[in-house]
């Protein structure tokens, strides 16, 4: 198509283009999940309406973890491309003041134009909650798996140590995640208690669809004595998703850190 | 009216009436307050409901604290009368299964039929939660008032401690409490901070309306740097609510204990 001449003198008027790399926050509650799909509630479809808004053109959010519905974020990473003349760090209170309160910009910088928030993450941090309490807490009750159960916790860090590695994971993998592979690096799988509450960090170089939920809830296993420790490592090395425990609600999990190259 | 054969014979196999006491939780953001008011969602009528419908009779359901809408509580307590010929803590799960989520009965137990959680309530504990992050956290957007500016912690300490003994506490009183007397003994008023988190707890043997969040709302004033902590004693000694801070958000307070005598 011809450019009109008013076209012509605004495109010399261009501002060259930027890419922008966010920090977010989000309580998963109320969405289908990250990923844009037509006609539902997505996490990306706010950050691209609120960009939208912002920098008034579409922007192709993307993001460093497709989260599932239920799931939160304390530490997501997303880049966008655009063309807005505004200093970086403005972006947080500009985007804050268009998206929805469970939605919230924590930091915003300008990276290189090549940087790509899903493919160049080096690693992520998962962090699962788990209520242990016998009654629910009413304040956990969107951001926590119920447990009632006496749990061995000695036992469950033991399962822990047979996930730390590098290992093919294909027992920790639910269909669907369209892996190229199954071997992953777990860096770290460590289990906190506190005063009701139970905590289960697994850090990656990444991780396979519902990695994490089907790690705690055959750790969940372990810790009501209906499988021991070393029956962690049996069943990772089985290579088979029917051998491993259940999948944890999407609730319980957390995606708080993506970690990439300096 | 006279009683039907049917209806005397039941009479005779009518069950001791009992006082059931009750420790809750709730989260109150989706309710306007504990008590009950005509075609509006409150905690009361849940909980008379639930009570009901498990007692399969009307119950007067009476609350230690009237909390405001969007307050919470993890130890609010009530009581109700019933004959019902459940063991007490058999209540929880049943009470549990017909409440909505978000109120959860903690713990049930009989107490003699004089009892009552309002009355009898020797002394409450309130805490107050605000969120001090840059950027409100999307896990506390209910739960804590949002203060992004620089506090001065150990000014808000001293401020705390012109607000422990037994004073008149007219200036931290909203209108509209129907004391008959403005001395309460505040056995204690403590600040902790921790990460992006600051938390006022106040203890007393009773509350005036709104007093927990017009304190506050004052000793935000000395974090600030508006008053002094002495100004604190000044606005106390002068029983005149005009002189105090405004009242925090509701949504940063929390119902955690209720006294009462062993």
């Amino acid at each position: 198509m011809l450019r009109s001449g008013a076209d012509f003198w605004w495109s010399l008027d261009e501002q060259p283009m930027r890419n922008i790399k966010l920090v977010l926050e989000y309580d998963g509650t109320a969405y289908c999940g990250f990923q844009r799909q037509d006609g539902l509630r997505t996490i990306q479809a706010e950050l691209a309406r609120a960009v939208a808004v912002i920098t008034k053109s579409p922007a192709n959010v993307i993001g460093a973890g497709r989260t599932d519905a239920g799931v939160h974020a304390r530490g997501q990473v997303v880049n966008f491309r655009t063309d807005a003349r505004m200093p970086a760090e403005k972006f947080v209170p500009a985007l804050n003041s268009v998206l929805p309160a469970d939605i919230r910009v924590l930091r915003a910088e300008d990276v290189p134009l090549e940087f790509n928030a899903r493919y160049d993450a080096r690693g992520k941090t998962d962090e699962y909650t788990m209520d242990t309490r016998p009654v629910p807490s009413v304040f956990l009750r969107n951001y926590a798996y119920h447990v009632p159960f006496p749990l061995d916790l000695e036992a469950m860090r033991e399962g822990c140590s047979h996930i730390v590695g590098r290992h093919d994971f294909r027992s920790f993998a639910a269909s669907g995640g369209g892996a190229k592979t199954f071997t992953r690096e777990v860096r770290r799988c460590a289990l906190e208690a506190g005063e009701g509450l139970v905590k289960i960090t697994v850090e990656a170089d990444g991780f396979l669809y519902n990695m994490v939920r089907i790690i705690v809830g055959t750790l969940v296993l372990v810790g009501v004595g209906k499988l021991t420790p070393r029956d962690v490592a049996r069943i990772r090395d089985a290579r088979d998703r029917r051998v491993a425990g259940p999948t944890a609600p999407a609730k319980g999990l957390c995606l708080v850190r993506v970690d990439y190259d300096a």
